[in-house]
C-alpha cells in the first residue's frame, strides 16, 4: 500500500487526530458538585476577582489556538478552512506528542485580515497562546503584527519562526563544521515569502551582515520600485553590496544558500559558483531546490533539507513545541526575537562539537533533549526580557 | 472542608477539567509521514474535493463547540469570559464523560450580538455543533436565530432548550402519576426569561393549551403595551383566558406550577390556591421557590426542583449529552422541536408505569440508560424531519 492510500486509511481509522477528553472524573452526584454546579460557582468568583487566575483554575495556561484560514496549506495552496483541518489536527497531535502542550485547531471561514484578527482576538481569553498556521503571505505578516498588538498572550506565525529558529540553528552549526564565521557567512536566499523573510531576519538579528534574498524575478534590491511591501521592507535591510540580476548572479561567491522556494531551482553548476566548501540548505517540500547528493557532490560541504528521508531535517517539530512549552511555562505575554534566538541556539547547542558531522548539524526530530533544552531557553529569554509573567 | 474550598482545590489541581489529547500515536518519522507531512495532504485533498468528507477524516463529526460571552454564568450574573470558562470546561466535561462527545469550550470577548454571531459562524466549519451557554436574555433569542440562519451544523442553547426538554419530560410523567390528562393540564410560570419562555414553547408543542406566564410584574397578557419582544411574542402565544395580576391570581385552580424565577416567590399559602394534588416544580437554583417538602406539605401530589439533594431533580444532564450525541451521529444539520419532543418523550419514557412514583418521575442523572436512549430518538426525529445528512 502506497503512503497516500495508507494516510487516508489511517485518517479514517483516527477519526481524527485529536480529542477532548475531561480531566475530572464525574461519577456521582458527588463529583458533579465539584466539577459542575454548584462548586464551579467558586474559580468562576475567583478568576472574576482576578482574571490572572483562569491561568490556574482552567486549561488556559497549557492551551494554543492552531489558526488557519486555509489560504496555504501545505503545499496545496488555497483549499479552504475544511481542507486545512488534518494538517492543523496533525499539529495539534505533535503539540501534545512533543511537549505535553495541549492545542486546538480552528480553522476560519475568511481570508479576510480584520476578520481573522477580530475573530481570534475576541477567543484570545480562551489560550495561552496563539499559533498561526498554513496562511498566505502577506496576509499572514498582517495577521501577525495586529494580533501582537491586540492580544495579551503569544501569537507565533510558525510557518516564519519555527522555520527560522531551526534554519538558523541549522546554519549556526554547519558554520561551524565549515569553520566559518557565522556573521561573516555571505548567505544567498531561493524564495522571499513568509519562511524566507523571517529566517533572513531572525539571522540578521543573529549578526549575519550579508544576505541577499532571490524570488523568481532574481534579487531584491532596495529602492526598485516593482517590490510589494514586504520585498521592499527586507530589501532594505539586506543585500548592502547592491547587487541586482539573478540567482545565479547571487550565488558567485556566496557561502550558503537556503532555498524556501521552488522544486529544482539550483543547479550543480550553480553551486559551483558558491565559495569552496559551500553551505546548501534545499527546504522546498517535498522535491528540494537541489536534492543533497546532487549538491554534495558539485563541492558542498553540508546539505540540509526539509525531508526526513536525507540527514539534517530543517523540521520546525524541533521549535515549535519546546518554543511554546516555554513560553508557556512563564505565562509570556509575546514570543520575541529574543526567545527565537535563545531556542534557535539551543537547538544548534545539542549538536556538540565531537558529534557534529556533515550528515549531523541538526538533532532528529525525535531527539527527547530538544524540547526541554528549548523550552528552558526560551523561558530564560522571555524572563530576561520581562516577558514573563510567572 | 466546606464544598466551595472544595471545589477550589479541586480546580486548582485538574489545573483545567478537559485536556486535549492526541489520537494518533507520533513516535518515529514513519508515523510522522502519515499523520502530518507528506502523508497528511490526502484527507487535505480529498476534503478539497468534498467538504463532507471533514466529517470522516477530522474530529469535526464528534466536535461541539461550548460558546459563552460570560454575560449569565450560572446565577452569578455578568461575570466575564475568563470567569466563565470553569462551567464551560466543565459542560464539555460532562459532554465527553456521558455521551463520548468532544466539546471545547470558546469563551467570547464581546457581548455584541453580531460580534457573537460572526465570530462563530467563521468557526462553523470546525465543528459539528454549537452549543451556546449562559448568554443573558434577551441576546440569546438573537444570537441563536441568527446562527441557526447561518449555520449548517445544529445551534442549540441549553440553558433554553435542555431545561425545556427535562422539564417537559418531568411534566409528562407529573400529570400521569396525578392522573391529568397532558394537554388539559393548566400550567402557571413564575419567570418569562430565556428558560422559561423556551419551556412554554415546548409545552405547547407538546399540547398543552392553557400556559400562564408570571415574571416579576405579574403575569403576561398579550396587549399590554410595557411587554418586551420576547414576552409581547410569548404572551401572544399563551394566557388564553387572557388573565392579568398577580402569580397568585395567575395560580388559582391552576395545575403546574413551574418556577424558573427566584427563590421563595412560592408560598405554601399559593399552593393551597391551586387545583387538588397539584404539581409543584420549583428550579430557581441553590434556593427554590418553594422548598419541595413544603409544597408536599401543601398539597403538591408531586415536587420537583433543580437540585441533587431532593428528589425530582430537573438536570440538563439529562438531555443535552444525548441531544448532541443523537444529532452528530445523523450529523443533522439542525436541531429542530420535533427533535427537542423526541428527547423529552424518550427521557420519560424510562420512568415506566410500574416505577413512577412521587419522589421518581424522572431518571437519576446517573442513570445510564438515558444518553443512548436520547440519542437514538433524536436521530430518529431528525431522519423523519429530513434534518439528518448521515
Amino acid at each position: 500500500m502506497d503512503i497516500k492510500q495508507h494516510a487516508l486509511e489511517a485518517h479514517e481509522n483516527w477519526h481524527g487526530k485529536i480529542e477532548v477528553v475531561s480531566r475530572a472524573s464525574i461519577e456521582n452526584a458527588a463529583d458533579l458538585a465539584v466539577a459542575y454546579t454548584p462548586g464551579v460557582a467558586e474559580p468562576c468568583l475567583a478568576i472574576a476577582d482576578d482574571v490572572d487566575l483562569s491561568y490556574t483554575y482552567t486549561r488556559r495556561g497549557n492551551l494554543v489556538a492552531v489558526v488557519t484560514d486555509g489560504s496555504a496549506v501545505l503545499g496545496l495552496g488555497n483549499i479552504g478552512p475544511e481542507a486545512g483541518m488534518p494538517v492543523m489536527e496533525g499539529k495539534c497531535a505533535l503539540f501534545k506528542e512533543f511537549a505535553d502542550v495541549d492545542a486546538f485547531p480552528l480553522c476560519v471561514r475568511t481570508q479576510d485580515v480584520d476578520e481573522i484578527v477580530r475573530t481570534v482576538s475576541l477567543l484570545a481569553g480562551s489560550f495561552g497562546g496563539i499559533n498561526l498556521e498554513d496562511i498566505a503571505a502577506p496576509r499572514c505578516f498582517e495577521i501577525e503584527a495586529k494580533l501582537k498588538e491586540c492580544c495579551d498572550i503569544p501569537v507565533f506565525h510558525d510557518d516564519q519562526h519555527g522555520t527560522a529558529v531551526v534554519t538558523s540553528a541549522a546554519l549556526i552549526n554547519a558554520c561551524k563544521l565549515a569553520g566559518r564565521s557565522f556573521e561573516d557567512t555571505r548567505v544567498v536566499f531561493s524564495g522571499a515569502g513568509a519562511a524566507g523573510i523571517s529566517i533572513a531576519k531572525l539571522l540578521l538579528r543573529l549578526g549575519v551582515r550579508d544576505i541577499v534574498m532571490c524570488d523568481i524575478d532574481g534579487i531584491l534590491c532596495e529602492g526598485d520600485p516593482s517590490l510589494n511591501a514586504a520585498h521592499a521592507d527586507i530589501a532594505a535591510l539586506t543585500n548592502p553590496r547592491r547587487l541586482t540580476g539573478t540567482l545565479s548572479d547571487a550565488l558567485e561567491g556566496a557561502d550558503a544558500f537556503i532555498g524556501v522556494s521552488a522544486p529544482r531551482v539550483m543547479s550543480q553548476d550553480m553551486v559551483r559558483l558558491m565559495a569552496d566548501d559551500p553551505i546548501v540548505f534545499a527546504m522546498a517540500n517535498p522535491v528540494p531546490e537541489i536534492m543533497p547528493d546532487e549538491a554534495i557532490a558539485a563541492g558542498a560541504a553540508v546539505a540540509a533539507t526539509g525531508r526526513s528521508d536525507f540527514p539534517n531535517q530543517i523540521n520546525n517539530v524541533l521549535a515549535f513545541p519546546g518554543i511554546f512549552r516555554g513560553a508557556l511555562d512563564v505565562r509570556a505575554r509575546d514570543i520575541d526575537d529574543d526567545m527565537m534566538v535563545a531556542a534557535a541556539h539551543a537547538i544548534a547547542d545539542l549538536v556538540d562539537d565531537e558529534h557534529r558531522r556533515a550528515d549531523y548539524i541538526i538533532p532528529d526530530a525525535f531527539d527527547r533533549r530538544v524540547v526541554p533544552a528549548v523550552a528552558q531557553a526560551v523561558a530564560e529569554a522571555a524572563r530576561n526580557a520581562g516577558l514573563a509573567r510567572a
